[in-house]
């Protein structure tokens, strides 16, 4: 296929910063992989510490694991060292992020603690089209609560309208998972912010696709998935925000309060007290004991973005979705395709959708030649561009793959 | 040290009908492990299962594993597979079973389950000892709920008379993880059953350890741990039962509610529906998505037990604590030590535990000797027995060492 590519993608590929990124990843060659914002491909370097994390950890040292090697290899601290390498991918400090269990059950902790420091404001306003399980995490606390709550929505095209004093919360995804629109996190943080709401960010689709800035836009609580841009494989245990703020407050009735109180967010788990103490950092958000093997995975995983400068990944992922859609425009002209994706590059995330009538059937074709996207419902097809891996040529690749199923060509 | 053995424990050994099961676990020879009830040891076949679900499913196969060879491998099942596989150690039936997160979130769980069909009767009643976790899990879920619960403790030795009408739920956990006193699980849940009170069974210390009837006592829910005698691996993931009567009630009102709803119990997860519709089984409590690499770890470690007779893991259980009592009854006499676990083979669980007023220092030395056990505050020296990779000559060797650390010997 390369001698059909355009000159100008081998000149791209020639000129990519990132370039030397690829080698530490296992990307199968007989796929276009671009579905890395559902599951990042696999840093080679993990396997070697999935043996070890079992060998020599489990098999060797067992319990003593916990506090051997206290602060670089112990268990007991190994979430606080994880959410140190994203605390540096999304603006915040190392003790302002908690790592562990799933971005669902961290929408409920950041909902369930934003919900109660909002006092008597009891309208939660979150999007029409935000990830299911963000809305189904709200319902399910909303229901505990005895349905005290609003759950309100509107679009995500048009949330600043919808930004009135009587809302006490938000929870917005700041790049929708079908169009892969991103919205202006700061401006509608600072608009929040004026009015007293708190505000939740789901980052799913922003932390390692992208510079993130919890602080600078003075965000209250958010949360991330491990699994996708951040590549720490299968169901990777995903990560929470809080701004120092709540977590030193003068008033103790204004700290971020914590309802799922396990043991392992207690201040002093081996004291075995009866009553529940909350770490003095993010860390009370880890509840109970944490997934290590899972955990071992993405903490090695982290270590492909240590050389990474943000900015030049970000300049990376505009260029190679601009390029997609550029090598798409004839197929748009041609087909009935409809690109979802903002051309803005300050409104896109690090993937490219289009809608199609029969999304669902041309996903499945593409799959079978070996281009991996998603479909997403209703007639969404969706390609995730990973910077870190990804090459021009791939953009290329993919490109040719999807004129040759909608051409019909065997 | 073999040639010093009591001749009865070579007999014991070569009478053990679980003997050939050693071999199918790293068992360190430089130690004697007596902490499997605080992290089992590693079955050898899991460093290759988790080679081949880095390596092949995440790093060749990527999403495709999602739904790869369904039913059998897929990564969306594999909570199923593994539930049934722990449903037949618990006296439950496969879809009775959830499987992920941890026992704290999994307490959360079936703690708001229980707590909301219990209806007005606002009382919870659990024991003083109870594990920390389970007592934090109900104090941050009654502050949710606005402290409108009392949370009652007794004494677990004092549990039948508490029994109350007024009381809507119960937390107890079967096996108490300081003394191993275990209770008559069968004879309190007839008791609350006849007074409508429902019952959360925490089995940390049963599942694995000796055989569990939860169908056969009438349990409503229970929560368990999978890396203590399921020797999942380190904060494997932990599994939560729910009896069929509340899975399958005729009123819609009155079936098990799920509170932490999340995609992955969704009835339909790919529909993105906006609005939660739970699973029709145990599923629902399954919330986001599982941590696969830790999950394929408990997955293989499960199939050690796949041609186990609990009935006959549970003699061995009770012969190791037997022998290992008796030979420590001379010690017992010489020494401060103050035997805390029952005699009677009903109350055991698969522990011995002993007061000793120094007892931190006794295990610190303990442990620097290669005799791995517990210390637990205040002043609990803890030994657990694994009946599937414990030898009868491991057990001498423990007493060995304990009298040695105990009378002085270098």
């Amino acid at each position: 296929m390369t001698q059909e590519l355009p000159v100008d993608l081998q000149q791209l590929d020639a000129q990519d910063a990132l370039k030397h990124k690829r080698a530490e990843f296992v990307v199968p060659d007989d796929i276009v992989y671009l579905d890395g914002n559902s599951l990042g491909c696999l840093p080679k370097s993990v396997p070697a510490r999935l043996a070890r994390a079992a060998q020599q950890e489990w098999g060797e040292h067992l319990i003593r694991s916990w506090t051997r090697n206290a602060g670089t290899q112990d268990w007991m601290t190994l979430p606080d060292r994880v959410a140190a390498k994203i605390a540096r991918l999304i603006g915040a400090n190392a003790n302002e992020v908690a790592v562990g269990d799933s971005t669902s059950l961290n929408t409920f902790k950041a909902l369930a603690a934003a919900m109660h420091l909002a006092g008597e404001r009891r309208v939660l306003l979150t999007d029409t089209e935000n990830f299911p399980t963000d809305l189904y995490m709200a319902q399910g606390l909303n229901k505990l609560l005895g349905h005290t709550w609003e759950i309100r929505t509107c679009q995500n095209t048009d949330i600043a309208a919808h930004l009135t004093p009587e809302v006490g919360a938000v929870l917005f995804t700041e790049v929708d998972y079908r169009t892969g629109r991103k919205l202006d996190m700061k401006a509608l943080t600072a608009m929040a912010r004026e009015l007293g709401i708190l505000t939740v960010w789901d980052l799913a689709h922003s932390a390692g696709a992208f510079p993130v800035d919890l602080n600078g836009c003075g965000a209250d609580f958010a949360v991330g998935c491990g699994y996708k841009y951040l590549n720490g494989g299968p169901g990777a245990p995903a990560f929470l925000f809080v701004a120092g703020r709540h977590l030193n407050s003068a008033k103790p009735g204004d700290a971020a309060p914590v309802f799922l109180s396990g043991w392992m967010g207690h201040a002093d788990p081996f004291q075995m007290a009866r009553t529940y103490s909350p770490a003095p950092g993010a860390r009370r958000y880890v509840v109970g004991t944490p997934q290590v093997l899972s955990l071992s995975a993405l903490d090695e995983a982290l270590n492909v973005f240590a050389d990474v400068d943000m900015s030049v990944l970000r300049q990376k992922s505009l260029s190679l979705t601009d390029t997609f859609i550029s090598l798409m425009e004839p197929l748009v002209q041609k087909h009935p395709l409809t690109l979802v994706t903002p051309l803005n590059h300050a409104e896109r995330g690090s993937q490219v959708s289009y809608r199609h009538p029969d999304a669902q059937h041309v996903m499945k074709k593409l799959i079978e030649r070996g281009i991996i996207g998603d479909f997403r419902t209703p007639d969404i097809l969706r390609f995730g561009f990973t910077p870190l891996y990804h090459s021009f040529a791939d953009v290329g690749r993919a490109a040719q793959g999807i004129r040759a199923v909608l051409d019909g060509q065997p």
